[in-house]
């Protein structure tokens, strides 16, 4: 995860035929292009023409289109699990935590959106992707851990299954990738409430 | 929605050499085909090949690819439609009618799981994709106004935006298509109950 703070989000605009692309603003244009018109059908090539800049230049920061794709990944992941290793979600009531937790994730969401975008369409198609598919694994066994938790403890219902209850919240917050925009209209604070909400409590009003 | 009722889903598996497929068969087959390799890149070449049929054979069923492709769109489309249109979401308090909107919405979401999937996974790339996508978004209005009726009438918070939550609960069933398999562990009422209780009432005891 120390790689993620080198490669960190950067949504630079792309500088065509301007040289020195860092590493960070290169792995912002390459993930956008991925969303784009996906991995697979990506080459180095279409990137160096993208950027303006020659394959060697390229290679110059990144060994292969593998590894671009690593790194993309680890800024996801290593987003999501940070949040998990955060004092709040690892102190206090496991209701506390969830609350946390989903919050975290939504922040890391919203402020890391392309990365999150790429994740999500990972199909396990190489090394690279199965690795960040188990992540991901992780990562949600981990809140359904914490989820059952809240069960025990009395803090969240024991009438829903905690892995189906982990899915679907997730599912809710992935969400956003398909239509939330961080320029539009709905700041990242009202939607986390929103999100958070609903998970929790409900639209229910009783 | 006439034409759903004659397209109705069908998950015959393909009998590979056997004439004789009828509409719904044919359907069924190519909305498998259209998931697993994506639309744009099935040609009715590869459908006939699947199918083990010549494509003059297809054309008896079908005029053209956009229409198998419209036809499979209007099965998920008029599920969704046809849950406004009962009478327990049209009856009752905005309260009762959105709960039975969000189980029949589930309910569509299992039966027509593959049809769904395709559903969501247009982009609006032609006429019938657009017209695919303007149908969803009328389904969304709709629900929308439901969300807004229930919150004028104390019944749902309010400090929820309406058009945002609608969006949420939807990611929420929507990801399903992700996930979840029929012929699994969880059968359709426990999924139901556990999405329509963390949408109404949340996952939080209190």
């Amino acid at each position: 995860m120390t790689a993620t703070a080198a490669a960190a989000p950067s949504d630079a605009p792309a500088r065509r035929g301007r040289p020195g692309y860092d590493r960070a603003a290169i792995l912002g244009i390459a993930v956008t292009l991925f969303n784009e018109q996906g991995y697979d059908a990506t080459s180095v090539a279409d990137l160096a023409a993208r950027l303006g800049v020659t394959k060697s230049a390229l290679y110059h920061h990144f060994s292969s289109r593998d590894e671009l794709l690593e790194q993309a990944l680890d800024v996801a992941l290593g987003g999501l699990e940070g949040v998990l290793a955060e004092p709040a979600a690892t102190e206090g009531t496991p209701a506390e935590r969830l609350d946390a937790v989903l919050r975290g994730a939504v922040r890391v969401l919203v402020d890391r959106l392309p990365y999150v975008t790429l994740l999500l369409r990972v199909r396990g198609n190489s090394d690279v992707e199965r690795a960040a598919l188990a992540r991901r694994r992780a990562f949600d066994q981990a809140v359904t851990t914490l989820v059952r938790e809240a069960q025990d403890a009395g803090l969240v219902r024991r009438d829903i299954d905690g892995a189906v209850t982990t899915r679907l919240v997730f599912g809710m917050i992935n969400s956003l990738v398909e239509w939330y925009r961080p320029a539009g209209a709905i700041d990242r604070d009202r939607l986390t409430h929103d999100i958070v909400t609903i998970a929790l409590d409900g639209m229910r009003t009783r």
